[in-house]
């Protein structure tokens, strides 16, 4: 077995993603908490295009993209697949996730930093989209169906972070009338007994939003 | 065999990668030009979300963003791969096809529609990541190596559409002498026999983005 690290941040949604990914898997790891503000020279040397986190460092070779990372989990690690085996299934999960990383981190990045009717606008945008995924999860427990699979880690951000964001701009998003599915997924979600290990702390969030808002 | 069919349009830089990636393959498939100002009703029953091609239907099953449909086709006809069979090397192949995509379109976009500071800016941005797609390249025939494979299919766009934004904005991006690697492979990339079967009129394009620009 070669030795795998995992380098992320508390405050940082994407690391999530992966370290989920390895305790569904059951691959042992070291976690290494890397100062964003900071960045010394681990973070430097295995991601110097884009110098963030998550980097996954399996056998001393880093990969990084969190969303390349979970491809990377799934391929190298075949138990308990993330991703479905079927092309058509396969094609529909990465189609998820990528709409939501486009439609929802920047939208939600915009809603943080700014006031008033640019922000106004960003929380509608964002709801725009949520609807589509409230769609797409409708009459299911999980994105994956039965189980917790590759769209669920990549959204499984929206729960934790979600509330704070709500209190941190004074705005309600995720309403669990507006959005039912969604509202019940992300209970569910919590729920997940690997899931459960390894959440961020609400008091950092809080404190991180909050100071990045300002 | 089912029936394989492609919405395209002549002047998106998208549909060419899926295109190449079949011809490539040796896939036979039926090519539909859709027209994007007048969106009709297969663009929207098949891609009801961004309403974009490229759309790859597959026994009349919808495979929608271009990254997606490649992976797709790699999956399901295996013959002649795009992406390396080891993770890691399929990881990295991943990572430079989102880089492509993240720091290039936009500011390829941005260079296009602004003028002035604004415009100057989009293209140091845009020579900025080209100037790391040039180092990666270096000392390679390709980026797959010695063949073409899943990121040159991506960035393939780039030879084609660059001389023309030049032309339209008058403003030089791909100097050969600041990029060599970059501007010897597209010289190369246009002589591939199945990538020559499909390229794009540079007449069209040159009306298509001066209008774009107006």
């Amino acid at each position: 077995m070669e030795e795998v690290k995992l380098l992320g941040a508390i405050t940082s949604p994407f690391p999530y993603r992966v370290e989920w990914a390895l305790l569904h898997k059951g691959i042992k790891y070291e976690y290494i908490e890397v100062d964003l503000k900071n960045k010394g020279p681990l973070l430097l040397k295995f991601n110097p295009v884009h110098k963030k986190v998550p980097v996954l460092l399996h056998g001393g070779k880093p990969i990084v993209e969190s969303l390349v990372i979970l491809e990377y989990i799934d391929e190298t690690w075949k138990e308990k697949p993330l991703l479905p085996q079927d092309p058509f299934e396969r094609a529909k999960a990465r189609f998820w996730a990528k709409f939501a990383e486009e439609k929802c981190e920047s939208t939600i990045r915009t809603a943080l930093y700014s006031k008033g009717e640019e922000q106004k606008k960003a929380v509608e945008e964002l709801q725009a989209a949520l609807k589509i995924l409230e769609e797409e999860l409708s009459g299911k427990e999980f994105f994956a169906g039965e189980s917790v699979g590759f769209v669920d880690l990549v959204v499984g951000w929206f729960p934790c972070w979600m509330p704070v964001l709500e209190a941190v701009i004074g705005l309600k998003i995720l309403d669990a009338d507006a959005f039912p599915s969604l509202h019940a997924w992300g209970e569910r979600f919590l729920k997940v007994p690997f899931i459960k290990e390894k959440l961020p702390p609400p008091e950092r969030l809080l404190a991180h939003l909050t100071n990045l808002q300002k």
